[in-house]
């Protein structure tokens, strides 16, 4: 029995010293020093690469370190079968909202005019608009999009927000449906995506959305790499069509380094962490699971990795 | 009876197109186009050079373009005694909340290190703190500083306000006078100065102010540039005291293009321009403001040169 930990370095030390200070009976070891592949029946990983769990075929229980399963569930070699765990940490939908009010304010306020000001030692005065004079529309209404629609207004943004079946959210103008796309789209300067990844959504931000915005709108993704068409959101950007847009789900991830879009002007590329779940979740979660996994009790957060969720 | 513009390019062609169609049977006229200058009786200035109003000695009546006028009459040869207006937009308050926001979310979320890897085509991941977790304290509780404070708080902030006297602002934990300084310095991980321009608070953003914050806090000052004292900053910042910095407000205005301030590592300059007025503002108060002169009325906005306020 041991424990085998792959973490990006994003995480630094402080994540497996953590889980190594609540675990202190434990045999926990970290790739690349897996020892005897036999022994490891427990797995934290974060991002794997493709056939990493292959020589571990006495697995049983597998860690994510955040909320999302799909990227280990792809991989052809996943053991279906075994158990496995994920991190939801109890502020995800704030922190999210974290993310959209920050990218909001940067294009908003364009921060990137001062930066670029700044680089030629130009002071670079620049009127600003308002926040109330300033249209944000947010597709998705689920626990993350209403949390950041409803942010937004308080922060004094002319808000809506769009979803499959009708909502109502305080201080924010609600349009639902195929019927309500056009009347969504046609208001908005500042789309941020908060969608889930369906049939009907997928491939959503493409060239038939951006084209109903007002011209020079922004787009923000922070939910999943298949709403994305890459083509189509790097022509818009070309075209002036739209003016920016911030990006944290790609269809493959991570983008290559030699992908085109790191240097497309006026998209901004984050790594796919607009939510994270915090250190001190990561390890009380994963190492309570632990206990609970060695102990026969219930785990918590268990996904099923057969049906997918 | 003439109007003399004299107008950055920040603000385009617009505002001058805006005020001439709003006044057709004025002659408006465009610096360096002044014509003769014993004709001008108006003038619109924004951040005009020292002794730029010499010329014209039949001056009566000028206008900023914005809410401060300690530019102005910091000029020697300004005319003490002709009328002067200002203009206040109604919502400079919640615009200067814009500015506080976007730049504590790009301290807080550390835009910068994904901008920086963008450039360096590198997918680096990043674990972030919720805005929860993240201490940010506003010095001075006036309007703007209230507004601003309360925003923070509504966006999950834990934020706390320090002022000269008591004040009560829900969901912010407020000190007041030097008793309260420490308590609040010593909590407070992202500082947004909004203190007016006092005896007792002239260079309160120096070395005294910045050790007494929590190792690698973040400044944010939007207010005057007479709280700043440039050398500990800069001090600050490459001792690692402070992480980083977003300054609106300078000394010496503009920032001279040879200041060592634009180079600085995680120093952020910004043009002085956290809170205008909308265009339309401008242009609305200005050409009524003439309207009213002419027909001998009283004037809004009107501010008294010999006193200075």
């Amino acid at each position: 029995m041991a424990i085998l930990t792959w973490l990006h370095n994003a995480y630094g030390r402080d994540l497996i010293d953590g889980i190594r200070a609540a675990l202190p009976d434990e045999d926990i070891r970290e790739w690349p020093e897996a020892g005897n592949p036999d022994d490891i029946d427990i797995c934290i990983v974060f991002r794997m690469p493709p056939g990493f769990l292959k020589p571990f075929r006495n697995l049983k229980l597998m860690s994510a370190t955040g909320a999302g399963i799909d990227h280990y569930l792809l991989d052809p070699d996943f053991p279906r079968g075994i158990r496995m765990v994920r991190v939801v940490d109890h502020d995800f939908a704030a922190r999210m909202a974290d993310y959209v009010l920050a990218w909001t304010l940067f294009h908003h306020r364009d921060l990137a005019h001062f930066l670029a000001a700044q680089a030629r030692h130009d002071w670079a005065y620049k009127i600003m608009r308002s926040a109330s004079d300033v249209r944000v529309g947010v597709m998705g209404l689920g626990q993350m999009g209403r949390l950041a629609a409803e942010r937004l207004a308080a922060i004094g943004y002319d808000t809506a927000a769009w979803s499959r079946s009708p909502h109502e959210v305080p201080s924010v103008t609600c349009f639902h449906g195929a019927g309500g796309l056009d009347d969504f789209l046609g208001r908005t300067e500042i789309l941020v995506n908060l969608l889930p990844l369906t049939h009907e959504t997928r491939g959503i931000l493409g060239a038939a959305t951006f084209a109903r915005m007002p011209a020079g709108g922004v787009v923000i993704s922070a939910a999943r790499g298949g709403h994305l068409v890459e083509a189509d959101l790097v022509a818009a950007l070309q075209a002036g069509t739209l003016r920016a847009a911030t990006i944290d789900a790609f269809p493959t991830e991570p983008l290559p380094a030699d992908s085109p879009l790191w240097e497309v002007p006026n998209l901004y590329v984050t790594p796919h962490c607009s939510s994270t779940a915090s250190l001190q979740t990561i390890v009380d979660t994963f190492t309570g699971n632990v206990r609970r996994f060695r102990d026969g009790q219930p785990l918590l957060n268990e996904v099923d990795t057969i049906a997918g969720y």
